[in-house]
């Protein structure tokens, strides 16, 4: 078991802090790595787990504290794993839009039953850079490409993602619901077992 | 879920090898890395997750096959996590009653209550060499570190690892109970699952 009071985000972005903080509780307050430095890694792992624990090492060497990292995405089945770690960038960094448009196209000939797909989160969390234990958490969230965007909240894939559990796309859920069944949920319930919070 | 026949073993040990393929049964035909080559990679991860990450991928690249690698430890608390991934290699490759030795040294005024310990066992398979989602399965197994070598069974640092489950060392266990219980048994009962094994 682990004790902390603080832990440093290998993430930017403030709502994703926002999001992980709510997901993990008070007792352990979540800073961003931003306040240490700038400069964020160069991802060159070949999957969320490498990618997650490298962030997390960096993180932790440049603020010189525990640290977590989060890396997820979208795994469709007939891309044998496609985009994986490359979702965010998959239209060549054009945004979400365009990510969408280029997957409806490359699956628009694919029937239903082998349109399959898993957002995948992957957490690590490291007690310092060159921890030999980094403790890693998975979320799997299996669903399936619908052939149209449907759906209005969330980001990134979220229109596109059929959620068998509640009939209907993953942008068609509140935020608050998908904060209850989303991969990154799944993977913060894990950490919080490990982290004997709660 | 995969679908498997064959499975390349990133290992060299005809033991590992044949202890691996009784706990993972009969489905799936498990081969050594070395019909495909004797050159080992170097493991140049921090963890045992890199590690095996990093040797399955090496495997699946030789052989064109799926691959699986295992790699495992001890992790001691008080040193925070050491030996860890230089286990096998503590006592600079003098072997495993040097390796002993000198864990008993490390440890000798450190009180009963503090020499908790894992052994740690990471599984990672991968479908082919850039898998974007290697299956990851990380079997632990509590115990202490006791004050002096016990039993004459196993291997490693088993006369000296405490099994609060059993009352006695790992090294006291019969071959048939440490497969039962062991680090390793236990990450594989975790793959045969994500295989849909039995």
């Amino acid at each position: 078991m682990i004790n902390l009071t603080q832990l440093v985000l290998a993430s930017h972005n403030a709502g994703k802090l926002k999001e992980l903080q709510a997901m993990l509780g008070e007792s352990v307050q979540l800073r961003s790595v931003g306040e240490f430095s700038s400069v964020e890694p160069e991802e060159t792992g070949l999957s969320f787990v490498e990618n997650a624990i490298l962030k997390a090492r960096n993180a932790s060497r440049l603020s010189g504290l525990p640290a977590l990292a989060d890396d997820s995405g979208l795994a469709v089945d007939f891309l044998g794993g496609a985009p994986g770690i490359y979702s965010a960038r998959y239209a060549e960094g054009q945004g979400d839009a365009a990510n969408n448009a280029k997957l409806l196209d490359v699956l628009k000939d694919v029937p239903e039953a082998e349109r399959g797909a898993q957002f995948v989160c992957v957490l690590a969390l490291v007690r310092h850079a060159d921890d030999p234990l980094p403790i890693l958490c998975e979320g799997l969230w299996y669903g399936r490409i619908l052939p149209a965007a449907s759906g209005e909240h969330g980001f990134g894939y979220d229109p596109l993602f059929w959620v068998p559990e509640r009939n209907c796309s993953s942008a068609e859920l509140s935020p608050a619901e998908k904060n209850q069944l989303s991969h990154r949920a799944r993977a913060m319930v894990l950490l919080r077992q490990r982290l004997g919070l709660k």
